[in-house]
């Protein structure tokens, strides 16, 4: 017996209801939920037994008797509208017969106009019709009401939403922080290993970051993680994800990449760094369809910092040539 | 003229409105919008005319008629009760008089029992009003809509106080993190300006993490980092913020906290580091009355690099030492 009572889930399904309720009780041939947006009268519902008006019509505003109604120039409800001159000659009338109307004003919580809740009529109607006005005006606020609530919670979901994006941004890069990569390479886990996706995982360390960030001060270090972010996102696609994971520690997770990809990748990185003056340790690995992309992460990260100490026990090789080679190399082998 | 068709603010006031208009036009002496929580029966709204019953008594459920209606075992519309036996007989009814009941269901989105909307009068009501059925259904759906819509709303600003929280979190070490630190320190330099409190502004930054954590791996490192964040954390007072402001550099704002308490924190916090065996340079500086606390923030940054780069030469000095010294035997034995 609960089912019958159940709320009504949104605001559309709500107006469709009161419409429905107070065709059968007040009758009149079409009720409808309009609002206004400019000059234009929008039909948001339409309950219509002969008008043969729809969701989505628009009409003009300034032409309507609503408009009228919420100026104060004529009664909410008028069970004889010839007799009220602001309906008489509002240009609507001349489009269509209206002999009755019912309007009420659907208000924001900030006290402006939304729409209006309304019914027509080709038919005179009976003068006791009037004593239905303190129902319309509480179900005209009980609309209101819903739909105020509604834009609330959605006003509340669309802050949560930049709130939780926030949360996985890092702050000065924009990049993905580490709480979005975790979460991302979760997701794009379950989907390689639901359909055997290729993936490669790519940890970039900048080199010397630290010295320059101790001895030229954070501005400068700053402007270099910068520079390093744009290089890594201008490296890579729009469905790679590139995040800072902390410091001078870099991250790229590249959707449906190969081995080969996998190291034009990382030539690229490393060339649009080169172009920044940057120079990174980038440790690469490919997902194995038998691992997990955590496990190339932990693959990649002891690869990266093999590079990195090579590079500090051979300061000679560093000459762009060796480095190149030496970087070659370590790609085929990986 | 649209100011009485403001949408209602809330769920007890949309409630309130209601009982008052049904009162209005259907009589009862009381009418009731109510809450059951386990055996209990609340009352959120109470429109009281005779019985004395007012919003936050409680009663017992299982007493009630609205439980036998609930159940099916009546109907919503009894004009006189004692006809009805789940009526006739439920024990809330030898406590007070009940001759013609009314009751609907609220219900929640899942279609559970929320409540009632329900009304009792001492006297039988005319059978008339039993074609009141629609719209007391209606009003009883519409307040559930609101019900819903607001729990929706509250259900989504909990998620965004959530996920505003965690935007301001360090993940690795639930410290603040940079965008939680400008935004506090923001909000205390108010405070100070407003009411000349003091308060001091320390920046921590790790010795010899990037080679540690280069050289013995990034879980090794974050060990660090937690174990840092809670010697800060111990050695500072709950209303003091502590932060990571990224990499190894940490930040405390405290409060209420001159020159010599600044001095104190700074050395309680050297020695806490060195309890877990790190070692930190820490710059401090007291906002000055005429400056800001942003300020104090870059002063305590110079002179935290200040103290690290005397750490970096020390021990040429000190090698430098060693050869005048030995320089100096070495005269003596000349």
């Amino acid at each position: 017996m609960l089912a019958s009572f159940e709320p009504f889930s949104e605001f559309r399904v709500t107006a469709q209801h009161i419409l429905e309720y107070l065709h059968e009780q007040l009758g009149f041939s079409l009720w409808m939920v309009t609002r206004t947006e400019g000059d234009d009268w929008i039909v948001l519902q339409a309950e219509d037994h002969g008008y043969g008006v729809k969701e989505g019509d628009v009409f003009l505003w300034t032409d309507s008797f609503c408009s009228q109604m919420v100026q104060g120039k004529g009664p909410c409800v008028a069970p004889d509208a010839k007799q009220v001159p602001a309906y008489a000659t509002a240009p609507i009338g001349q489009q269509v017969p209206i002999a009755a109307y019912i309007g009420l004003p659907l208000t924001k919580p900030d006290g402006t106009l939304f729409g209006t809740l309304c019914a027509i009529d080709p038919q005179v109607q009976p003068d006791t019709i009037k004593s239905q006005l303190p129902q319309l005006t509480l179900l005209s606020r009980l609309l209101g009401t819903v739909l105020a609530s509604e834009l609330k919670a959605e006003a509340e979901t669309r802050r949560a939403e930049r709130a939780e994006a926030e949360a996985e941004t890092d702050a000065l890069t924009h990049l993905y922080n580490r709480r979005g990569w975790d979460r991302l390479l979760d997701a794009e886990e379950a989907r390689c290993h639901r359909y055997g996706h290729v993936a490669s995982v790519l940890l970039v360390d900048l080199d010397n970051f630290k010295t320059i960030n101790d001895e030229q001060g954070h501005d400068v270090g700053d402007l270099m993680l910068q520079n390093a972010a744009a290089a890594l996102s201008e490296g890579t696609r729009d469905c790679d994800v590139v995040a800072r994971l902390g410091g001078d520690e870099f991250a790229v997770l590249a959707v449906h990449c190969d081995q080969s990809m996998a190291v034009e990748l990382k030539e690229r990185i490393q060339d649009n760094l080169s172009k920044v003056n940057l120079h990174a340790s980038i440790g690469m690995a490919v997902r194995n369809p038998a691992q997990s992309l955590e496990h190339a992460s932990i693959q990649a990260d002891k690869h990266m910092y093999a590079c990195k100490r090579a590079k500090q026990t051979e300061p000679i090789a560093r000459s762009s040539k060796a480095t190149m080679s030496s970087n070659r190399r370590n790609a085929q082998f990986a």
